[in-house]
Formats: structure tokens, sequence, C-alpha cells
């Protein structure tokens, strides 16, 4: 089961309703935030999410509306008596922002954090549980997509198979639970397929950033269960958003069919929508993709996989 | 007559209610910011103030909670189409902050800007209307307090003088009002003091930014109308007050008194205060200086001379 925060879901301009580009993830216990508008550290403070858990940031660019809250928030998070180590993980020149911002506003930091630096147009971080792919779209400036994936989980013990196998002891269900082969006293081998269900797959979720995706964005994407795809415009502004390198809404749901996503979830929207709330974006999108939503400040979505179907729910903060 | 806008009012951590460090002051169309605390581009791009205005901005100190929002409102500033110049005055360290904030996140600003770094323990800079006076305070960083001086108007022209003295000459009324001494054709000089009443003193604004006041901010900012002081803390905790160089409500009180404002507001209030509403600190300041009153976000106080007497309005934004 996995959450996700839509903290801020405006384009470059911040609006009376949707503030500056950030997303949190989070996922057994851990967050896992995606850009850092300005104005970030308010709303995660403030909803609680707390200061000290395990934490990862992934910037998809060093565009102003996508990393300006940045320094506030660790600068935020260590007065409030962050410990523990955070890690951030952007395109080059986030390690020079990020430390000459600190040097210039605080007097350095209680927490250690690490800063990567992510090289070349596509790669993976391969964490314990989960892997974050990460490709270049085709924006003004370098820009990251993310693609989260999570490993499978084993399958589901089946205790009559085992007990059949004349298995009892609870210490060697733990060992085959755990994907160990191990060897009875009379000799037999017992692999962890004999006892265990077929492997759970994870969730994957892709998250663009700004621009275009590239024929490698698709590749990586596939097969994504959620798809959140920046919307700036609609096909109105087809050549403005071509000139900006900002993706329409039509081009949104044209990814998500392609990458065959099951939800797709349009954000970045501009400023010019306000008023319509949004509304020409997403009739665009589920035009051609149906399952679409539209992101808005406080929108929750929980996904899980129950019995093998992928679904979602939708709440607010 | 002065406006003066409270755009956030927390000290470090902001709350629910409070956001970071910002003033506006309006005066004849012109917008001068003290501070700018993350945030500050949303409060002032839809409070409406515009974005091309006559503009300059003040920094007290480099700490992130007072000066994290500029690169964000200077971003979006331009996207919105600002072109008049820009004047950022504040200590050293200013200047390489905003040149490598924005080289990291934007391609440069379509309007020009101009940024001082102040100098010394105190100093002074004029403008046609007013002057800035710049003043250390003890704080853990190097921080100036700002005193804004309006220079006095020329006095009402008495019609009934300027008759007397057979003056009929209205481009002659002009040029006296103007400070001119002029020549009539008899030979006979009339200065501007013959026919008009005395200056009128334009109104005097001091606001500390972070810190407790030095015995030169007693001197320059005697006389203020309006002194603005941080008040972070009740005396109740002066020993953490002291330790953090941050001044408490008892401080800004005795301030008020010391240097014989007229109007006391308090502001860069601790997270702490939150849900007594800084009642405390309130009470603790009111008890030493009666015209105090506590900041909150979107407190708007309007200041004038009427009749010599010099007069506030609340109201809010």
């Amino acid at each position: 089961m996995l959450e996700i925060f839509f903290l801020g879901t405006s384009a470059a301009i911040p609006t009376k309703k949707r503030g500056l580009p950030c997303i949190v993830v989070r996922r057994e216990g851990e967050i896992i935030m995606l850009d850092c508008g300005e104005g970030t550290q308010m709303k995660f403070i403030l909803s609680g999410f707390g200061v000290n858990k395990p934490m990862k940031i992934f910037i998809t660019h060093l565009h102003g509306d996508h990393v300006l809250g940045l320094p506030g928030l660790l600068f935020s998070m260590n007065i409030l008596g962050r410990s523990r180590k955070l890690e951030i993980y952007g395109p080059r020149g986030i390690k020079g922002f990020i430390e000459i911002a600190l040097k210039y506003t605080s007097g350095g930091l209680g927490y250690p954090i690490t800063i990567v630096e992510l090289e070349g147009e596509h790669g993976e971080i391969e964490f314990e549980e989960y892997i974050v792919k990460y490709v270049v779209t085709k924006h003004s400036v370098l820009n990251y997509a993310y693609i989260l994936e999570e490993k499978p989980k084993p399958g589901k013990f089946n205790v009559e198979k085992a007990l059949k196998l004349g298995l009892k002891n609870r210490r060697k269900w733990g060992l085959l639970k755990k994907g160990l082969i191990i060897k009875l006293e009379d000799g037999r081998v017992i692999r962890p397929e004999d006892v265990l269900g077929p492997p759970i797959p994870g969730i994957k979720i892709a998250y663009t950033g700004d621009g275009i995706p590239s024929d490698k964005f698709y590749e990586v994407a596939l097969g994504s269960d959620v798809l959140i795809h920046e919307a700036t415009y609609t096909s109105l502004l087809e050549d403005k958003a071509m000139s900006e390198y900002h993706a329409t809404a039509k081009i949104a749901a044209l990814t998500a069919c392609r990458i065959k996503a099951k939800l797709l979830i349009l954000t970045h929207i501009s400023a010019r929508y306000e008023k319509s709330e949004g509304k020409p974006l997403l009739e665009e999108a589920r035009e051609i993709f149906k399952n679409t939503i539209l992101a808005f400040d406080g929108l929750k979505i929980t996904v899980r996989r129950r019995n093998g179907k992928f679904i979602w729910e939708e709440d607010t903060l």
C-alpha cells in the first residue's frame, strides 16, 4: 500500500488554490518526496508527516518552482530536531544549489544529508524494497522523470503445503518466506516456490516532472500502475506548450495509454485554468484515457493491490 | 499616509496562522518590502500589490526565514512581466545569495535589479522623499534594523498672506511651494517661510528585524512614530531569548518607551504562542507600553498625520 499526497499542483506561478509543485509518497513509514516548490515546508510540517522519518527527496529539475522550497524545508526540519539522515537526488547542480543556499542562510544542519547528482540520460538506484529509475524528458533544462518500482513481495505462505511436506519447524518457514532454499534432515531440498504462492507484484508509479516524454521514458515507465503527468495546458495551446517544452493534457493521456497505466493523475496546472477549475484539462484527457484524476492541493490517493487487482481510493489530506 | 501590511509574522518556524517574515510598506504608489521569507510571493501576488510597481526590498539578515522567499519572488515577477528596475538592500552576502539562487534556478531576469550590500555598523541611504537608515542590532548574525524617515513636506500655502504681499502670479506660488526664494519686479524678495506654514513632519517607522537593540539603534530610531519590533518570546523565556539573541515582548515595550514611539507593533512570534494567540506577549508589552498591537498575517495599519497629530487605523488585507 502506498499513499500519494499532492502538496502543490500549480505550474510556475502559484494561485489562490494551487501551490508550487510537491508530491509526497508515503510507503512503509518512509517519506519519498518528489520536487519541493516554495511553501512545501509549511504544508509538510502542518500536515503532520513528521520531521524525523526515514526520508528521500527526488528533484526533477532545477527550475525555481520545483526546488526553491528545499533550503527552507531542510532548515526547519533542523530547528524541529531532525536527527536521521536525509537523502536527496537530482540532476547536476542540485549539490551546489543546496550547499550554497545553506551556507548563506543557516549555520549548517544538525543531521546528515547525502546529495546525489544523477548522471546520464537514464539510470536506476536500487534500495532494499524498491528501485527508483530516472529518465530524461524533453524539457527546456535537464529534467528527470522518476519511476518508483516496488520489488515483488514473496507469495503467500501455504501452511497446508508445508505441513504435507512434513515441515513443522516455524524457523524454517521463516527462511522459506525470505526466499531461502532449505535442506531437511532426511536430505530433501525444499524451495520457496514449493510452499509459497506466486510473488505479489509491487506498485509502480511514474512521475514526469516537467516536459514531454522521451522514447526511453515510454520504455522504462511501461506497466506503471500510476502515471503522474504534468499537464500545463490543453491542446488549444499546443504551440505554446511545445515552445516551452511542456505537456498538454492530451499528451499526458496518450502517454498513459502507451505505457498501459491504470490511473493517470494530471498535475502542474497553469494558472489560466484557475477559474475553470482545470475542467478543460480533465475533459481533454478523459476523452482519451478514462481513469484520469485532476490533482489538487491536498489530494490523497491510496493505491494497493487486492487479490492481484490494482485499486485506488481518493481522499483529502 | 503610509500603509503597513504584515504578510508574515512568525519566527523561524511557520505555523498554521503565521507565515515567515515579510512586511510591505506602501507609500505614494511605491512598494517598500522589509524581509522576504518563504511564501512571500504567493501572498504578495495574490494580495494584488502589482508586480510592476516602483519597488525596493530591504533584507535585515540572511537567516533562511527572512530571505528564502526572495528568489521565488524575483522569478515569479519575471514570469508575470515585471520590467521596472528593482532595488535590493541587505547585509554582505545578499548579492552572492541572490545571484547564485538565480543562476541555479532560472535563466536570468527580464528586468534590471540592483543589489546593494550595506557596510559598517550603521549608515543611511537617501532617496528623493525619504531616508532609510540602517543600524546593527545584537543578533547571532549580522542584522540591520531599518528606519524609514520621510522628509518633511512643505507647510500649507497661506493664500491670504500671499495676496497681502501682492503675490498674484500662480506660477510664483508654485515656486515658493517648492521651497524656492523669488524676487518680485519691485525688488522685494519673498522667501517660502513668508507664505508657507511650518513644514509638515513626515512619518518615521523603525523595524528591528531580529535581535536586541543596540545603543545606536535607540539613537537613530528616536522619535519613530511606529516601532515594529521582534518579540519572539515573553520574559518567562528571557534566558532562552538572550542565548538566541532574540527580544522579549518586554524588551520591545521598553524600547518603544525609550525611543518615544507612538505605536508599537510586535511581530516574529514564536510558534509556542499559537494556541494562546500571542496574548501573553501582548499583555506583557501593554503593561509597559499601552499602544501595542500584536501583528498577524494580513494585518494592515494605515498611518498618517492629521492636523499635526499622528493617527493610525487597523484593518485587514
